[in-house]
């Protein structure tokens, strides 16, 4: 492809910074919290599909994260989980949300670079307070354009994207962790993409 | 002014449809389900002052709504709120996510007008996955561009989207039921504002 690439995509969580671990960091309190319950592997399973049968209603983000933790709470504990614990859920996700922002290694040089030649913008499914709030603190959001909000990644996402932008889709460039979110639909919606690859992965993520 | 209007946002909720009164219905749910615990008056008051505090944090929307229901829960019933209520509170936010949408009157007509010489946004500080849903239910995704979902709607925020969207301030119209929300601060970023009052007809109201 010759087209010169007009605008370039950044997601942010574990491309930027760092995302995933505080998830599971929240999810092993979790765990713990309902250790008397069940084991660690259990709870995760009815977490997942929690999670996963929530994901149409609730969307992405911790606060569809805490209110799924609840949920399966209740659940596996068979309505016998105290109060003291649902209010611990609700403080291990007011902890996960205040945690400061760690960037990747080296993030800033590349954006500064970046920059120069290309309009950068944020192109996240996180919650948009969450990520206006992280853009903030990293330091970072001089060099972005502005946040796109995407509801999914699914190619016909990318699509709204780009009609958004106003520019053709191979004038697109997706630099992300996810193959399946960040760089798949896009390839398939005619852009291009660059796999950065992190050490976490939520399985609901993995291909 | 006489520079010609380029863009129009159009606020969501109780602009184009009606969720305010789904929030108060949700609301009388919650009161009559603690009922035992507290006065509807009472659990009220508490209810908002637990909005306020998570503001910061959650942001707007049913999810921050459900959390700040079973935190108020909790507070009020001095942790003695059963599994089975917490979990009509989760029923309860589901619901209303789920409701369908109910259109305010003549909106199609204004938005069949208006599209033939403007490009038309959806501005709004609901969930973007909550918007899209409605937007696309409602059938009126036709006629805007695209969802513009703001953290906040400060001068500020306002700012970031007259950037975003490349165009001046005087360039921008923006039409919504909150003088709060979507007429003062547009006016004080210099762009227009026309206050659509909810549970009236349109009446147009240049500033």
């Amino acid at each position: 492809m010759n087209t010169a690439i007009k605008v370039i995509g950044f997601d942010a969580d574990d491309t930027l910074w760092i995302n995933e671990p505080f998830f599971r960091d929240s999810e092993n309190e979790f765990f713990k919290l309902l250790g008397e319950f069940e084991s660690a592997e259990n709870i995760n399973k009815v977490l997942y599909k929690t999670e996963m049968q929530n994901l149409a209603l609730y969307g992405y983000g911790t606060k569809s994260f805490m209110l799924s933790m609840i949920e399966t709470g209740l659940l596996i504990t068979n309505h016998k989980i105290t109060n003291q614990q649902i209010s611990r859920i609700i403080e291990i996700g007011k902890n996960q949300i205040e945690k400061p922002v760690e960037l990747l290694d080296n993030i800033e040089n590349v954006l500064i670079e970046l920059s120069k030649n290309y309009k950068l913008i944020l192109a996240t499914k996180g919650d948009l307070l969450d990520q206006e709030r992280k853009l903030e603190k990293s330091g970072l959001s001089k060099y972005f354009h502005h946040i796109e909000v995407m509801s999914d990644k699914q190619p016909e996402n990318y699509h709204n994207l780009i009609h958004h932008l106003d520019i053709m889709p191979e004038e697109f460039l997706m630099i992300g962790n996810s193959l399946k979110s960040d760089i798949l639909p896009v390839i398939e919606m005619g852009g291009r993409g660059i796999h950065v690859p992190f050490h976490t992965t939520w399985v609901h993520e993995e291909v």
